[in-house]
């Protein structure tokens, strides 16, 4: 119940109809006796630079859960990042602290990492492709490359993208073997979605699902539908398979205890959330 | 259950701690089945301008409750005022408007007056003393004199607000008697406090009880409790009185209707809100 004292999660993006977080969050915190509440907020990226600045002058608000479009600018917005959220180059979340400033920091990778490892994918040693090198997918690849992957193969549309992403990992983790400008899957042990594509009914696909090892795993940051077009593509060709959701809420636990609020496992959240999967 | 396609409607105001509005339109929203939620935002009076134009951006925002201190400011941040508000001096609520523009209404003297004709004390011809004359003094001041009140006297510690006041209200109701200076409740049918005294345990009472007549009425807007330290007072000199939660519930349906989510009672309020009284 919403009163006078209640801390205030903002979640912000654009567009919000999409959001997950608050039918987990706010659940949980109903549950725990927490008095908190995770509120959708849609902001367009020209009015994002303001509006954070101005969402933290909330005197009840404590932190920013950060979606899409607006991962990478919030980097340029705080007043400190976590090495993770450096390398990521993207940030998912912002904690007001003690003292005013601002944290950043980055979960995504966590979260996808740790589901896909607890499926029993072997990272270490693994050669990846991650498609889509905005917020999601850097901090994807930051992930996986602190887990140990050898080999990963980025793409982007915007190549220039794939391109930094790559100089990033490579400074920080020298042995890593980086390519990019191909989207091919073949050859891959693990190929992950982190694209937008599959939002939409009529998207296509973001890579050519023919051309997948059938042993190889996939991955999908796409949250719409549990299986997305891709995802029942991979299946029927008989791979394994992490839905979207999984990511989110292997990630939880870690926002929960950035913001203060404890901590939860995954199983934990699934069993309180109202989503549909 | 809020989710990405529910409604914000933000409640501005500083401090936030005692906000009772989230307990009474939330409970009611889920009764309804209504996918909005009221949502408390401390804004400091100097980060209120640009705080108030930011949230409007929020794609998912449709409106605003405003309460102490921007009841007054918020006049020069709108794009439009209802007569209402014009006249108050003050704006209790904001509307985002399809073209894009802020419309700003006034509910807070509607709620008072109403809610005391409602008890049986007559208006028509009577002498009030309002006390307190900033955004929620002005209201209730205006609407009395809508109400057909004959005679107001106007007090506030900044005596030019009161004068001004007086003014405004004098240019609507050229047959109103209004004098200011005084806070002297003697003399008069119905004495409204208006200013925040009360919302501290060790506040003076806001005028000399003790001269007030033992037939006339004592209205309160203070909501920190049922009853007040001057309440308290007046029913022990025999008055008749007004709590203040009594013009929180008798406005709330206007700013359902103004914010287009249908009507209420103030009885069905009552009977869904979760306060202590």
């Amino acid at each position: 119940m919403i009163d006078g004292k209640t801390t205030l999660i903002a979640h912000i993006g654009y567009p919000t109809e999409s959001f997950k977080a608050p039918m987990i969050y706010n659940p949980w915190f109903a549950q725990r006796g927490i008095n908190a509440v995770v509120v959708p907020m849609g902001l367009k990226a020209e009015h994002f630079a303001d509006g954070l600045r101005t969402l933290f002058r909330l005197t009840n608000l404590r932190g920013a859960l950060i979606t899409m479009p607006h991962k990478v600018s919030t980097m340029e917005l705080v007043d400190a990042l976590t090495p993770t959220a450096r390398i990521a180059g993207a940030c998912n979340a912002v904690l007001l602290r003690d003292d005013g400033t601002l944290l950043g920091d980055q979960f995504d990778g966590a979260g996808f990492v740790r589901g896909i490892q607890r499926k029993g994918c072997q990272l270490e040693g693994a050669s990846v492709l991650v498609s889509g090198c905005g917020g999601v997918g850097s901090a994807i690849a930051a992930s996986l490359a602190g887990a140990g992957v050898a080999r990963l193969g980025l793409f982007d549309a915007r190549d220039a993208s794939a391109q930094a992403l790559a100089a990033r990992l490579q400074a920080h983790y020298p042995q890593l073997q980086v390519g990019t400008g191909s989207n091919d899957p073949a050859g891959y042990q693990l190929v992950v979605n982190a694209t937008p594509l599959g939002m939409n009914e009529d998207d296509p696909l973001p890579f050519d699902v023919s051309r997948i090892d059938p042993q190889a795993w996939v991955g999908e940051v796409v949250m719409k539908t549990e299986y997305t077009p891709l995802l029942r593509a991979a299946l029927e060709r008989g791979c394994q398979v992490q839905v979207g959701t999984d990511m989110l809420f292997e990630m939880i636990p870690a926002y929960l205890e950035f913001f203060g609020f404890g901590t939860a496992t995954a199983e934990e959240l699934r069993a309180v959330a109202r989503i549909a999967y």
